[in-house]
């Protein structure tokens, strides 16, 4: 297949997450880049920048021009809360297709950048969360929630962590929350001899949150009925892990139009 | 809910299966047990045969006298692989929705059974696994094979047991390569130092079974992928856990007419 | 070997640990059931009562009686805390080797016991858990702690449980707390969106307590380091369970003078 | 505590272990880097060469003469197993503590560089592994199999790896070997339906060797009894995680006479 390679701009390309999407474009055969684009870092090769060879890619500080000269297909964007709907627009604007790894998005600009997408004959992306294993994770709990509804969470970060139960384990519980009916689990009389041992309460079921140094990110969810347990766990390993899920993203949003929430609804 | 209870029968009820279907018709509040067919034991009550309280019904041996006396809805069936198709004709022809937990149906029997099905405006289910949560892990396991191509399963039995691997885990590593292309995983130079340490080859990827005493059955499907890894895991502890599958079946084969070969596809 | 079997009276036999331990006892090969007492049950046959086949002894009431005509060498009390000091006092006035699965005694009984075996010249046991692959994960959390300071523990017990957390988890957390210096783990600035989230908080690590259907007992205990973490895990899946721990104590009972508080001592 | 910091020289500095024990000892407040040796880089600051600020130490590149000058307590070795022993014996003779992470010791080799030791009044160490983990889990893994003496092992890897078993499973079935009596597990009458399924045979116990993109090293070790099971499982990350043994073994060589062939003998 002689097929043409899709045309990559990677927006925050000296971020954490931005270097790995260079390095993720850099070595996948049907992407190339073309451009990446970062505020503080400029003028050295994109290659260089990750630590590989050099690929003949500058790196530049305006966005908008990057995007015009480089003929990008897709933009992949890992910036900030605060750029994120605006380069989203910018993007649409020129007919470059927007993967967005960012936050920051009201349900307006949602809506807005929807119709925005549509008017111009493209496909975008807006995803929280790339992790392919961590998506497949929630979609599994969420089914399995149907037919086992005694659930509970167990999550695991690294002991640093500010925030407990993490982002991940509210997603899922929502997830779940949604599938099942009403149930409290658990002895009605139940008590707590050590305070909190039971957990964080969600709508009826448990998560508990372990921190623990060593740890990147995984969770556990578990599914206890009469005589059996059903577990859905997800170990992530580094930054690195997201990467597949933005290659996934990058091609599939060539193939649809108008602007999709979250990963989990452009996998089959 | 004034409804009224669906008419259960049981064959094969004093076996270890049946008895446990017999125990949970009893307890079930939507199912009321109107017969129960044993070809050994007969004259005693179900109830006291599986150790609950006298229930009214007698263990009787001619099955379709019972099935035509106790007007059954469904006929809930674990009896031998030799009887199970006569079986299934006898119920449907009296209209009783088969529920069968029995193997030996032939492609043939199965077209045959679902035409006649069909003719008596009824449903049933041929079913050879009743565990939710076992059918759960290997629809989860096809579908995440499409995104996380890389896997191995490991299944965990009781020491004693005769074939490995285990026929879950054959079902598992079908369903799984039915979804992903070809891929014969690992390192093309591998070599084992210890004979048959990469377990057991199926298309490309590999079943270990693992046999030790205090354990019923369990099994493991793990996906590894750049930076992650993903586990479904199923324990099942003893028999009883199949029953909630089988209260499932009862329920929804009331409601489609044709036969259903597998339970996951009543499920929704 | 032609050596004698340890001859092995059992109290409380007609409870649920005890018709284990009768069990237990007829089909160990090195031991001889001489003697079954129960409040109860009286009269019928040790071996019919818990569903084999007779064995010769019948269940009787009184058990000073029962232990000075059975010859007995060990006894084995799964009784009430109520009657655990008394009994043992018997047992060891008859030079009879007490094995009490009970809980309920003092430290003053325990001291007054020990003196009292070591006059008869006998050994005893009290052992509130006889789970040996319990016994080892609390043995092997307490190793692993002096070097892997870092630590959590889960443990999983069926939802019905009235208690959080379990005995076992708060007994682990004791030892563990024994041999590592003060450590105040986590994040100092960490902070609860869902109170409880973070679990139970004990002498600077946490205990989180699952409770699902289906899950009979269960613990994890994780610890982590940089780069690594190891996992210490026992599933316990039904009284039997207890069995082996039992046979092992009434054996070694046998070998030394002396009560011994704790099954972890008997081990080598 | 003014106690004055160990002084570590670094051999190998410039290797993947090398920098780590680098950037280990810049790291640790009880340990001062006074030389770091590679064949092929020097002349560069040791601090600047692992990522870090600079520290003063520039590497070199002949090993005699970094140890002479800089005074150095102990010498932290992970270059090849052709220079091993000579590095040994070089450290040695200089009084320098040897901490060797190197394979390729002969038994003559053991014997000859212990005696030299004990005749410099020195202690030394030669540590295949210097995963506290991984030693804990033998360790563990070996007691363990006294009392629970039905185990299976299962190591997971990336799939890139050569060998199957890996040495730490092969490391751990020789350990518990050593310590259960013969036993040959599983139903004599097994099958396997696919050649392998059942894992490599090691002395009556089966090891499975897993590979998988994502996988660093794990290992899980499964006994198996009455109504239970006991999981010792070991995760390594990355190569970071050797790095606490090898900040452990710098501080005890400095306690103690002789050379001691393996970690696990240095914990107490």
């Amino acid at each position: 297949m002689s097929q043409a390679r899709i045309r990559v701009a990677v927006a925050g390309a000296s971020g954490r997450m931005g270097r790995e999407v260079v390095k993720m474009v850099l070595a996948d055969p049907e992407l190339e880049l073309v451009a990446a684009v970062a505020r503080s870092t400029s003028g050295i090769d994109a290659g260089r920048m990750v630590g590989v060879e050099a690929c003949g890619v500058e790196v530049t500080q305006d966005l908008e021009l990057a995007l015009v000269e480089s003929k990008a297909d897709v933009l992949v964007d890992f910036t900030a809360p605060q750029s994120a709907a605006s380069n989203t627009r910018l993007a649409i604007r020129h007919k470059v297709r927007p993967v967005m790894g960012t936050t920051g998005f009201t349900p307006q600009d949602i809506e807005e950048l929807d119709k925005l997408c549509k008017e111009n004959g493209i496909g975008g992306l807006i995803a929280p969360n790339f992790s392919i294993g961590a998506i497949l994770m929630m979609k599994f709990a969420a089914q399995a929630a149907k037919y086992m509804p005694h659930v509970e969470i167990i999550e695991y970060h690294g002991d640093q962590k500010l925030d407990a139960p993490s982002g991940t384990s509210i997603k899922t519980a929502e997830l779940i929350s949604q599938v099942r009916g009403e149930l409290r689990q658990g002895n009605p009389k139940e008590e707590e001899t050590i305070e909190g041992a039971r957990g964080g309460y969600y709508d009826g079921f448990r998560i508990h949150s372990v921190r623990l140094p060593g740890v990147f990110a995984q969770q556990e969810v578990v599914f206890g009925a009469f005589g059996q347990t059903l577990k859905i766990r997800h170990d992530s390993y580094d930054r690195a892990g997201y990467m597949p899920g933005v290659a996934v993203a990058v091609k599939k949003v060539m193939t649809y139009e108008g602007l999709v929430y979250g990963f989990e609804h452009i996998m089959d």
